[in-house]
């Protein structure tokens, strides 16, 4: 198909795709002008994927770009691209001094909770960084009663990564695993957000007794 | 004190406190002469949560102050706080077409969802279109199996706010109360993105028999 009609099966404007095209998101199509290229089914399935990392996913433009490297790393393992993806969309935590010992503090604490739960988990990874810099701002921020709900946090954490392995895992074929960790990854995020601000709002509802409007 | 001391005592430096002044993020000081202005501990106290915002909560300088402005709301309830910050933090869906009917697909999943669990939420609430659109992206993307939990993800939702609501219900102070329910919405949300990566991290290392290292 043309681009032209590349962009009516997915609703994309031609001049979002070329910018995606110039800016690697989405793979050339196949020359057949001068001024003309074909597209096929697979860049229909790779847009769709680009403007769901971006729009839903709210990544950037660059973290997109590596998402998709990992996807389209050949020979990965499933177990190589989740991490690809995971360092794709972890922001470095801000390097920041620790006047307060605040970060110590908070090494600690996840260091216990790691080993409470039993996780094999790298020391210095970009996942377990970003837990850091978390905990650091509820103890910065005197909210240390708040930290006492941290094992609800692990165990929610713990069973949706069961529930969604368990579900790639089954799928047939290895492209379809790598993809389904990638999303999961990245718009499970988004999902377990929105679903959180519901839950909130049915909770904070009841408290007061007022009736849903 | 004044605004060197401020800055010393944050880690912020005195060029972004200036900043953080002049867009409304943080009250003026007691203004002593024409030059100076005497800060207070409320002012480290407000300092420390707007970094917390911006650079862990990762929002934007208009949310950011949307949030405060939740906060500071004078006769405000915490229900209303949650829903005032909730708005703050949450970013409209992009309007878009939808040409495929997967947006109207997944308001009827939703409906059902909420509908199951027993949530009194709005209809029209940002909460609930935000996980409208996310969950029409997994349609679209073909990865309805992936859906298939959504209720664990619902039921670990449900038991995160109403362990958070507990914790901050028993606060003593209204201001701590209010406080609380607006930091554990926007850090709550990296503290599960970061939970889950090290739960998804632990996960696929024993699905793969990896050693930690």
């Amino acid at each position: 198909m043309r681009i032209g009609e590349l962009s009516s099966r997915t609703g994309v404007p031609v001049p979002t795709i070329k910018y995606y095209l110039r800016e690697g998101l989405l793979p050339s199509g196949e020359r057949t002008s001068p001024n003309q290229a074909q597209y096929g089914d697979g860049h229909v399935r790779r847009l769709k994927l680009v403007r769901a990392m971006l729009e839903v996913g709210k990544l950037s433009i660059a973290a997109t770009r590596e998402v998709l490297n990992a996807i389209d790393a050949p020979g990965g393992t499933l177990h190589g691209t989740l991490g690809a993806a995971q360092s794709a969309v972890t922001a470095e935590p801000s390097a920041g001094g620790d006047e307060d010992g605040a970060r110590q503090e908070a090494d600690r604490l996840v260091a216990v909770l790691a080993e409470r739960r039993g996780w094999r988990v790298k020391p210095g990874g970009a996942a377990r960084q970003a837990l850091i810099q978390v905990v650091a701002a509820y103890q910065r921020l005197g909210q240390e009663d708040l930290l006492g709900i941290l094992d609800e946090y692990a165990v929610a954490a713990e069973r949706l990564a069961a529930a969604e392995i368990a579900v790639i895992a089954g799928r047939s074929e290895l492209d379809g695993q790598v993809e389904g960790v990638v999303i999961g990854l990245v718009l499970g995020d988004a999902l377990m957000a929105a679903m959180r601000r519901l839950a909130q709002e049915d909770v904070s509802r009841r408290a007061v007794g007022e009736r849903a409007n």
